[in-house]
């Protein structure tokens, strides 16, 4: 399923080939988030000219609207939303600990009631894993406790532990229920992937990579990570989880990243990033260049001819002007958001276009340090 | 510059050619409103792809933001908001009417501070047309004075006398400047409509149109209309206006209107209307189809899997179902306006299109009886 084809001989960095059923990633890959099944502002035909190989869709949010039943009919979540590249779901677990009220935590599960409407549900690792399998994820996450930061060592340990029960719990789940045809899923065969938790304690870290590898997946991600710590305790969690995972699988940094972090955790040896900055940051009007963010609302963009990044061959760049993009978004007009969007999607996709590339012909090292070195960090 | 290509035999309605500087727009036509150098939610190339044959730009919206200067500096409006089709803008009068705070209306013309920052100008009939020019229009209209709706007949009259003063004031600008080369309008000829008032009353309509006819415009609008007079009062100030409007020039009736307002507006010898029902219905979650509008909130629409309108080909029915777009809509993410939008701007362009080909055929009576009778009214 995952296939390397190129190691950066100066840091752990690699290229790769992850196949799925709805086609090939290739890594390092980000992934556009698309949370209540779209990808904010985008159209899937617009994520198709980015060359956007794969989307992340929250089960969560999914599950509370427009709900399993909707999408069941449907036709699963490819047809629903009318993609059909890849698609990641993440568990749910990650949004009911963030957003859902009245949760309470046993070993069987999660009890919440949703953020929407306050309906009381349950959701459990074998359940997690249905509710992926209805909606057809390519990719399905195993449910986890994603702990808060800070977080106690002792709470971390106890944590992790039901963490790695849950995360078998789901691999027995995937195990009986792997042939099984769903009508969505007639012949699709669902990757799975372990999370690695610990918080911030590296021997944590790596006890549950190695508790994961243990019990085997399809690849495995660092979660636990983009809640609020400084970047040198992320970077460090990835640092001490990554040595005991396998070579041959992907892993998947979640919730990452700035520009210079996702380059940072490509050379920490991660294939696969996630993160809203690139759609959330464009509602605001901020865009991304290779020195740095613009904020589009400043007055100097005022008269500027120029596009968002000279050169850039993205759909906002190459037809409007600085001046046209920030008018709309003083202006409070949709196309404003539309055009950063799209201009900073393509930023995030290029950028890891151009790590394979330069991981490939063995030049990823200089282009790497040239690229953080430019950045302005805000 | 305008030719009358069919004449329906049963009613008023019909076809011709109008040529402008930036193409030529076959008529009926609708015109899709870009208010703030956007036609809110959709990009230049989508409307392309709609056949959009012309827009609309609000000169009072763009001159408060983000200001002649920016625009005349970027090239004027087509080369601002990258649209290369012709552009109709109003004088700004309607929304300073409207908008604006503090206005005085004075023969000179009239003072007001924007609506935004409260910023104080100054708009007269020949700065009206200068401030045309500077945006590059195609088609420009003349400033006039809209009466609000009641509107007793001692104002209405004394309105309209000053309304064709002005309409003779814009005229004169016209004469002196028409050969004026501006760095924006090297090769271009702007088309100068005028605007017919008089409120409700027949007698007015008549003298107004025909004082304008005596100073000779290439264009007549109906103005006054969709000020919230009911439509048989519209329907009224249409028929009293159109008599003494001259067969080889276009009028455009403005502002206006639902699509069986539209057909009689046809019938009733109009060849271009603008209306933001289209693009405000839409972020509202109203669709328009033959049968009349759907709200696509509604929970009927949670399960079903078809497009908003069988058979259509716009770009939301060819791709996504109402289920989909509902969902999008009660999530409120933005595609679902979008999608919407494309729909509702497909349906008023398709209209028309129908329309010209009806009265091409000769089968515009039985069409339009046909459309106005299945179209439910809310």
């Amino acid at each position: 399923m995952f296939e390397l084809t190129a190691q950066d001989s100066q840091s752990k960095a690699r290229r790769g080939r992850l196949t799925t059923s709805h086609g090939v990633i290739e890594t390092p890959a980000f992934m556009p988030v698309g949370t209540q099944g779209t990808v904010k502002a985008v159209s899937p035909r617009e994520l198709r000219e980015l060359n956007a190989q794969i989307i992340l869709g929250n089960t969560y949010h999914l599950f509370v609207r427009p709900g399993l039943d909707v999408i069941r009919h449907l036709g699963g979540l490819h047809q629903f939303i009318n993609w059909d590249g890849p698609i990641l779901t993440d568990s749910g677990g990650y949004q009911i600990f963030s957003l859902a009220k009245l949760r309470k935590i046993t070993e069987d599960g999660v009890h919440f009631q949703n953020h929407v409407d306050g309906t009381p549900a349950f959701i459990s690792p074998e359940i997690a894993m249905e509710i992926q399998a209805t909606l057809g994820s390519d990719i399905a996450m195993v449910l986890d406790e994603c702990p808060p930061w800070p977080c106690e060592r002792d709470y971390a340990a106890t944590s992790l532990e039901m963490t790695t029960r849950w995360a078998e719990r789901c691999k027995q789940w995937i195990e009986a229920n792997i042939e099984r045809r769903t009508p969505t899923r007639a012949h699709a065969h669902t990757l799975v992937f372990g999370i690695v938790q610990g918080a911030t304690f590296d021997d944590l870290r790596k006890q549950s990579a190695e508790a994961l590898v243990e019990i085997g997946f399809d690849g495995y991600a660092v979660g636990g990570v983009s809640v609020g710590e400084p970047e040198e305790l992320m970077m460090r969690a990835v640092e001490a989880s990554e040595p005991s995972l396998p070579a041959d699988k992907p892993r998947y940094a979640m919730g990452l990243g700035t520009p210079p972090q996702l380059l940072e955790l490509v050379a920490r040896g991660m294939d696969m990033f996630d993160c809203v900055l690139p759609t959330r940051l464009a509602r605001n009007g901020t865009a991304f260049t290779a020195t740095g963010t613009l904020n589009l609302k400043n007055a100097e963009f005022a008269m500027q001819k120029k596009p968002i990044e000279d050169g850039c061959e993205c759909p906002a760049c190459r037809e409007f002007s600085r001046a046209y993009i920030r008018h709309l978004v003083k202006a409070e007009e949709i196309l404003g958001l539309r055009l950063i969007t799209l201009h900073n999607l393509h930023f995030y996709l290029e950028l890891m276009r151009q790590a394979r590339d330069k991981i490939g012909t063995g030049d990823f090292a200089g282009w790497r340090s040239a690229f953080v070195g430019n950045y302005r960090r805000d």
